[in-house]
């Protein structure tokens, strides 16, 4: 029997429907991705399997690496072929791991293989099969989108971006989906990495036109390209926190340490915590003032390893999940901004899946009229998005929270082929709502649990982000 | 179909047979409440289903927020069929809440009504409904109690509280419900907010009938007023910890804090976590003494929003879960005494449910005869109140512990109405019990099991507390 | 219908084929479990069923403690026959604990008592027929692990023991199961406890044939009985943590720390803190010269119990989980070795089941050809040694890990009886791979779902460890 069939994953007539009649359908709207826009704008297109799988992922290396696979066919210099081909013979150990599913609904939808699966014996035939596809017309950045049936993305962009790829994208009438920038401003928090971070603001002064001498400068020039980035459609920001830090720190505190720090001195891990803790709040400010929505992502460890980093640099399989202690800072940061009425549209997330419901609690202290679901817990995240991390994500918000109001999936991802996610995410969905209706859960009512399939797949996320505000 | 039905969330066999044959037919020991003595005493009555739902319940606070629902229909001043309009409507957005099932399994069983969905289009009829309801002679605090089969249920109450309305129930022989008082002595702990800890040590002064200069006059008045609680049938005592302090104090130490904060100044943090401390070591040594026991609530956030805690003060929906470490100061407390054998029947409860394992492990260190179960963690707390949380409990307190021995559900709830959340815990208990023996977990022996049932839903209550000593 | 019956725990056609076709017939490789040496080259016999039941078994005795029974029916001089009725009457409240499945498992496979549930009415049936089957000539140690096909078993030992039982059992090529020492310096580590620190070094010396009075001595001295193990097939450490430890320490600070402890003072915690952080690093560097797999055991609470250890010592039931931060010490310790390339291979384990994901997350950061899953996370340990806390192990290291390559199940048992738990862990994983075949997770390919099982259920232990070589 094939493995990726019509009723993947959907085990009851309930799920079967509420994911053919509603979910399959909607369009997919991707409000928080990685993809380069510059591959969007030049409609980037892939020669063989490999270069559209294995160039960037560090999923998949960290497969590879975890199946014991030499580095040389990893991120070194061995051929496509036969990096593909250490790929594919890893595949038969990913069973259970989302690689697995990842790969097969990647393969089904996009390359029409559907009848075979992965492993060392069909490499070459699925190789071959891949490559023909990767020659037909529509198989481009934007053919995938537009097939994929992609309404909306949101990249993530550097403040100091021109952004101009966006606006070639744009320009282009022709192409019905809407790429829009987001704003993620990590590099000006970086302030105790002091040289790059003098680099940073030295091209910020420059995207802003100004001079970049004092903190009030600095607030001033992210203010600029914030404008900047509204007139091209942003409406979300995203802010890497690692660890959450909440330290009090009054305006002279940070124009001192900016200034330490603009003057060429690396300032304390104290006052780099405090100088973070305060740009927080003050991009948070500027978020709530346009309108935006503002993601937070933190109990991320970084670059772990110092032989990957040395060698392959940041994003190469390093990373991993913290244990920090998170509730109170955050709640901390939340009401400073809440308490005046200044608090952005907010999604946390959390890399560590036992935060759950830790974090949903603290969302409902915070809502607030008008927006339904104003505070939202983000979709199972990184390491987490996988089945069990789904499911946990989605208990969590469904028992502490309304998963009615949840603006539900995104990829996070850099390839045009991840589209499938949201597929996946989708046939989660319906069979975990499917299985409540089976067990009694939910009222055997498919108007009033499709409705539910609708906002969280679509609805949500379509009026929440005011994109077309 | 019907959604509450006679067999809802009872999927096997198994499982109906050992909740109707063995579970439904219990009486209720709810031995950790929040009912207002007064209400019983005066047998309290509600005109309106708003009356009754919406007045204090800070869950249904929550569901609205997060629903987007102006402050003005949930805490405000909008007529009462308007707050129960919108609260209606936000109901089919509840889906997989709790909430959902709590509120058709009131309508069912107290209002009659289990052939509607709440909704804003059934909202009408329903309020006419229940409306009548609310008219009949048997729709009282003490009618519902008798009527859900409540054996007993223990308040929550201050020490300086005169207990007048336990004694007028308790006078009434006609009412079959025992109404015991428990022991919360929360503010005397609260030293850091001193003005108003010293107002609280007046009326305790005053209650005890002598005045309190120092920190033996203190201890000597809690106890009398521990003599006097336990004279009134109390049995239970309660600490809300929020993080878990176990700092070295001596007597020296807390008698100087003492004498510092009756003296009208404010101890420092660290002075307040000594005094913290020391105090639940003696709390616990009372308590022990009188054969009580005491309850442990930690990992609490409280009070994150500042705005609405200024609007609406404490218990508005402003509260969430902590993430701070537990394990080694909870340890100390136990152990300083156990050591001595002056540790009393004790139940664990954190809200942050990842500590359910860590907690259970705990336990198991300080079990001893001739109580069986003598250390219990209690069942799931608060935001952990639903189908997940009790499941996880359960399977934790399974797992790592002895299931046949937990005292089961309470409803720690303000409401006369939430009894059902007993049958709602049966129901999950049943089902867990029914589909563990059909996947031959289980010994497909329905005595066997259905003595299990027996004794968490109510025989180890009845034994445990000792509430007829 | 019979309790353990041949399909136990396996619910679909996949399951029970994936259980009797693969997994049933694999050899046990037993990695790590506490087996006394003496007892098997003495081939210990027992007199019956309370002696090989409740002489040293923590587990039980917590039952038995949580059950309410007293503490001379547990550790105290009660006759073997009554601690054993106490113990069976306390069966039935074990319900959904895996004492329930461990006896009968135990019940049926080595007495042959498959037709009873124990309790205190079969009692004396259990205890009559047990010690007839305790007179078995085949009934012994050794018997036993022939009987329960174990291929090879990792006993738990200290540097400065002689290791002559193991050498009396590898001399012995009758009896066809290799027992192997593994390392378990933990004494070594113990500087704070001064006196009983500076006695284990003297018997260091000793051992080593040498005099210890430097750092360097104590260093040589390990070295020299490494090799002594490594020759007698050791391939494994273990190293006890708790609080997982990566404080900065030169060897200047540690040669300092290491002389005032021999000279009789006791450092401080901080110095203690340093020395235990460089040793760790030390024996890690030497594990991976040897080619071994170090095992990290950590965040277990220990002796909690005042009363317990006093009267009974460590392992008496006094133990619990901890709660200390991990992630960023363990990357710490992870990343130093791993920088030079002198991490061994490594399995970590932690008591709290909470980091699961995080642990399996850093061990992706850290894999390095040429071994196949290099870091691993380890069975499920201890407290969590049961079926929930397996299938969640199970669930984080198919999601963030590879299944595939995980070296499995262990015991982590004092007793020869334990065998079963390799049959309770390879049924509980066929049935969770024959539910996913069921519902559409796993291709429904029985050879290649198979090799998962073989792979995880002897495979990967018998070419990871390297014990053949």
């Amino acid at each position: 029997m094939q493995f990726i069939h019509a009723d993947f994953l959907l085990r009851s007539k309930a799920a079967q429907t509420l994911y053919h009649e509603v979910a399959e359908k909607l369009p997919i709207i991707d409000y928080h991705c990685h993809l380069p826009p510059v591959e969007i704008a030049e409609d980037q297109r892939w020669s063989n399997i490999a270069e559209a799988w294995l160039g960037a992922d560090h999923y998949k290396w960290r497969v590879m690496r975890t199946d014991g696979i030499p580095e040389r066919y990893i991120t070194g210099d061995a051929p496509a072929r036969e990096k593909f081909q250490k790929f594919a013979e890893a595949m038969p150990h990913a069973l259970r791991n989302p690689m697995y599913h990842w790969c097969h609904l990647e393969l089904a939808r996009y390359f029409g293989i559907d009848d075979k699966l992965l492993s060392g014996e069909t490499a070459q035939e699925i190789w071959d099969r891949a490559e023909a596809v990767c020659r037909e017309p529509g198989f481009s950045a934007r053919g995938l989108m537009v097939r994929s049936n992609v309404e909306a993305v949101c990249t993530t962009d550097d403040p100091v971006d021109d952004l101009r790829h966006h606006a070639a994208v744009a320009a282009d009438t022709a192409f019905p989906v809407r790429v829009l920038p987001a704003w993620r401003p990590d590099r000006g928090f970086a302030i105790g990495n002091t040289e790059a971070w003098n680099g940073w603001v030295d091209r910020l002064a420059a995207a802003a036109g100004m001079d970049i001498a004092t903190l009030s400068d600095f607030l001033e020039a992210l203010r600029k390209r914030h404008d900047f980035f509204h007139a091209a459609g942003c409406r979300l920001s995203d802010y890497g926190l690692n660890a959450v830090l909440a330290e009090p720190c009054t305006e002279a505190d940070m124009a001192a340490i900016f200034a330490k720090a603009r003057g060429g001195k690396t300032p304390t891990p104290e006052e780099e915590a405090k100088f973070r803790s305060r740009l927080l709040i003050l991009c948070g400010e500027m978020d709530a003032r346009a309108g935006w929505t503002w993601q937070l992502h933190f109990n991320a460890l970084r670059n772990n390893a110092t032989r990957l980093f040395q060698g392959y640099g940041p994003d190469a399989g390093g990373d991993a999940i913290g244990d920090w202690v998170v509730a109170a800072p955050l709640s901390r940061i939340l009401d400073t901004l809440d308490r005046d009425d200044r608090l952005p549209k907010t999604i946390l997330y959390s890399l560590n899946p036992r935060d759950n419901e830790m974090l949903v609690a603290l969302a409902g202290c915070f809502q607030r009229d008008p927006v339904p679901g104003k505070i939202q817990v983000g979709s199972a995240w990184w390491f987490n998005d996988q089945m069990d991390g789904m499911k946990r994500q989605l208990e969590a918000v469904s028992q502490l929270g309304l998963l009615h109001r949840f603006v539900g999936m995104l990829t996070d991802s850099r390839s045009f082929l991840s589209y499938t996610r949201h597929e996946y995410f989708r046939r989660i969905l319906c069979q975990m709502l499917g299985e409540d209706i089976e067990a009694g859960i939910l009222p055997n009512d498919l108007e009033l649990v499709g409705g539910l399939v609708r906002a969280v797949c679509h609805d949500n996320a379509a009026s929440y982000f005011g994109f077309h505000a």
